[in-house]
């Protein structure tokens, strides 16, 4: 790798966090550059040494691969430029997560179809962390469809993006905590739902609630999965370890359950598990923590791109 | 009231969270003094204008009522011991809460047993906000106990206690979210269970999981409630509405979900419901919050002691 | 005082930080009323039971005083409404701090001309713990003028209102820290000349730079002060002590320096005081701390409305 | 570099901040290995994928340099082991700073001296920062010594160490700001002092301040500097641009003041000037952000050793 050129990357919507987190990790990657960076309102400034111009001005054609971090419903349009000049995509937005055109880029299954992909939908911070905790037991049929899944997720506020809204200011959300979309009404829920149908064949009930977390950064899902048979607390780390065995960006813990720590800077879903006591069905609760900005948004998408080129799949990351 | 001289008041345990507590809101009480505080290591130096006595140098026979904010395992001792001469006392400890000898002092359900009661023990902060939320629906035989009751709660640090363990440091909690107990392994289910068998009737599996927030104080309960039939977002709203009509100290909140903004420094729990959708069986997600040093502790014991004094239920109290 | 009807207190700007902290504390005053509040955007809406009104539409005879906490160059107008139909007036902007019209209302050195005025124009936040540590020294010809002042003096959020700026977002705030208005170019500096000039006689340099902190409440303020003779530690904890004797709201700590927990939720200056080391010609460092929306803001325009009112300085207030 | 082995490199003291930090960014490193890494309470335990030995136990002779990150007082010992052995060493605790044995790293103004050097004794994290805002200024000859230079530093609590202290409790910490060490008494004072007059030929008073954020990491100070003669904004900022022309890991700031985001997780500082303005003396204020943990402990260390080495200076680091 290091006897070829570096590989030319467009990065559009540069200034929100997510774009930024893209343009700090690939300031760090050993085979790519910065072809070019967009940003709307901050259009003129510097970013991590680059100049950043309106997407409308994108020179598409220099870059081999573009990321998109545009919002949801613009991004769409941008990428698909991209695409028009013959150029492939890794879209970070939710507009083709659920279309057939695009690959769904949760790496951990979908390795060869990423591979080959022109156009990767990368996963949505939420859905990344719950699917990789509830694929392995749903593959291996033991959820119990007759019980709901529940999941109860905090997310740090960059998961809601730079917009100055009232509610996200610091005032508000420091020494604060709440949830919000209860009661199955979050955007994430249709994109949950059909992935672990495709990748695990579930597709009983599940209960999806976000919360809002005074951290800037991390995803912890505490995820009550009921049990079709009983599983003990060493079976059930098992069943996590084989499901993994050699995933550089998983970690599987034995003794004690992830926390935020364990994940923010880092490409990594950490997931622990242990088995229910004081019930008299069999249920388990796994715990699964990524980076949003990272294994969620910007850490994936690079992971899925250096597939795409050929490259080692953490080259730039630290997992 | 203003005719009468004030109550002299006892306070066990002086120097922690809770016991720093109870003495900020007893200076701001209009029919109470403090007779004596006490604390150990701190004995000597002085709180909100009281000399800190070692505990067993406390004179108790001064107080008319002792409210002990001492450790777990250490606190029955010293409230036997004002009883022996006498006093009535408010135990904030977990040493009576599930013994006959003590009221269960969840005021809400308890007045007429507190009044008269010799000793309180005032119940634990994570029992407080489920109780509230779950009593009303158990009572009227809403809750389907073929599937479980699922808690997920939060709380902020002070809730841990004031001594110097490592993962409560500054550097490990900011920043980081993390579950600790689970598996239904945290010493407050069995008050949990206990009470609401007693008070609702309810006697079906529950899984309780808490989580270490980064705030000082605040706990929010977020409890999905599987139903034996359904209740649209409206109806269940009216039936919390209902249940706590005219009561003081609980906030049933129409329109929204409540945060812990909407309870800290206050002697409140606020309540939300929502409908749960996308899923084939009824269901509701209630959400309770407290501060975990007011509602979930030294409010509460006050509310209680008010009560047994015969003063007003909310003298000295915001809620 | 318990004989009197309540005197009817109207509230302009109810919905900042500094309005809602009004509100708060007027409700658990015992003496006084909430006669209106307003609001603009939030008009229509209920805050601690009062339903908010346009400025515009504000009944400003129903109050016997109104306490405005409008924005800086909007307060003055609606001040001047209340006062031509008689009203009395404490006004929290920076409207009339530099104006003959009003009195300044640093309680503690303005006592007589606060109840008798008509007008009282409430300090700002930075100069009220700045004046508060300077005076003494001032007054008695400590401050070595041939040296500057410096003043370095750190704010919580709360004190830039509740606009949602993009540098106020909780993903900005959190986990950073940063001077601004550096270089004496603060809005507050000439407020504080004058008042330190009038109230201590010193009129030498001053450098003033604030900071903001991830913090929602509280200003800490750092002042080097040189001297122009020497004042041991002991000699200059007993100055501060003897200038404040029998003061309720000040402070004076004399083994410890204070820090941000003295203060919040308290009507409160705590100051503490160092002879500096080291060096070669004498000065010490003082350390003011307030709540910036009590102290700061909403207590003080309290505390001067009881002395307007003929009340208990202190009610409703915890010093 | 890429055709020689990786050089082997011993940790002392990987288990606490800056020891973990060590160990991150030696794992990012591209041409260096741990050959082993120490830690006393948690020996026997993983970190970063090493099993961490007592000290007492370190393979010395396994590593052509080793890095010390053991507390002040022990430090020196085992630095001197390895040196007994014929080992380089550069040590981050304070035992060797004013010590002619060692050469003092601060990269910068001290390369030829660092790359020929046995012994570096790595700078403490607020000496890096005063100084390298302070140097240019000295070595002109610019600070009016007749009047003193005021520092007031802000650090995040990883500065102060992973022992559990209850002052250093998230819930003491939060919401919180003080000063410590007032009155010049900070253990870091001679440093700094002895390398302003070596360096920059500055022997007048200084007076050092350090406040205790709540954040994990990052400092920033605030220096007041009082000038000979006048210096607008621009011939400000110029000379700081000159001054560090080519360095990569110092950034002037043109436009703005530096935070603690501009360098957190970067072995950069930041530098920002302005020009005071309101007083009749000239003088400028110099605002200097690090990471403490980067720039201010281990990134300067890998920085020394790199070009101890002979590697690139920024090799396995962010500037």
């Amino acid at each position: 790798m290091n006897n070829h050129a570096p590989v030319p990357v467009g990065v559009l919507g540069a200034s929100g966090y997510v774009g930024q987190e893209l343009l700090r990790l690939l300031a760090g990657h050993p085979a790519v550059t910065v072809a070019f960076a967009t940003a709307e309102s901050a259009a003129g400034t510097e970013l991590e040494g680059h100049r950043l111009v309106h997407v409308a001005d994108a020179p598409m054609q220099r870059a081999e691969i573009v990321l998109s971090a545009l919002p949801h419903g613009v991004s769409g349009r941008y990428v698909n430029e991209a695409r028009a000049v013959g150029r492939r995509a890794v879209d970070l937005s939710a507009d083709f997560r659920l279309s057939p055109e695009a690959i769904y880029g949760l790496t951990e299954f979908a390795r060869p179809r990423v591979a080959a992909a022109e156009l990767v939908a990368n996963p949505g911070c939420y859905p990344t962390a719950a699917l990789l905790a509830l694929i392995p037991l749903a593959q291996r049929g033991l959820i119990d469809s007759s019980r709901e899944v529940i999941i109860d997720a905090a997310s740090g506020v960059t998961g809601a993006g730079r917009s100055p809204r009232p509610e996200l200011l610091f005032g508000e959300v420091a020494e604060d905590y709440r949830a919000y979309s209860a009661g199955n009404t979050h955007r994430h829920l249709p994109e949950l739902k059909a992935s672990l149908a495709r990748e695990g064949g579930y597709t009983g009930d599940l209960v999806f609630t976000p919360h809002l977390l005074p951290v800037k950064r991390g995803i912890l899902e505490t995820i009550h999965v009921p049990l079709t048979h009983p599983l003990d607390a060493g079976a059930a780390v098992e069943l996590f370890v084989t499901a993994y065995d050699g995933e550089p960006c998983v970690q599987v813990l034995r003794d004690r359950l992830p926390s935020l720590q364990d994940v923010v800077y880092r490409n990594r879903v950490a997931l622990g598990v242990v088995s229910v006591g004081e019930v008299s069905r069999p249920r388990v609760t796994v715990i699964a923590a990524i980076d949003n900005l990272v294994k969620g948004a910007a850490g994936q998408a690079i992971q899925n791109m250096n597939l795409m080129l050929g490259l080692p799949e953490t080259a730039g990351l630290v997992c």
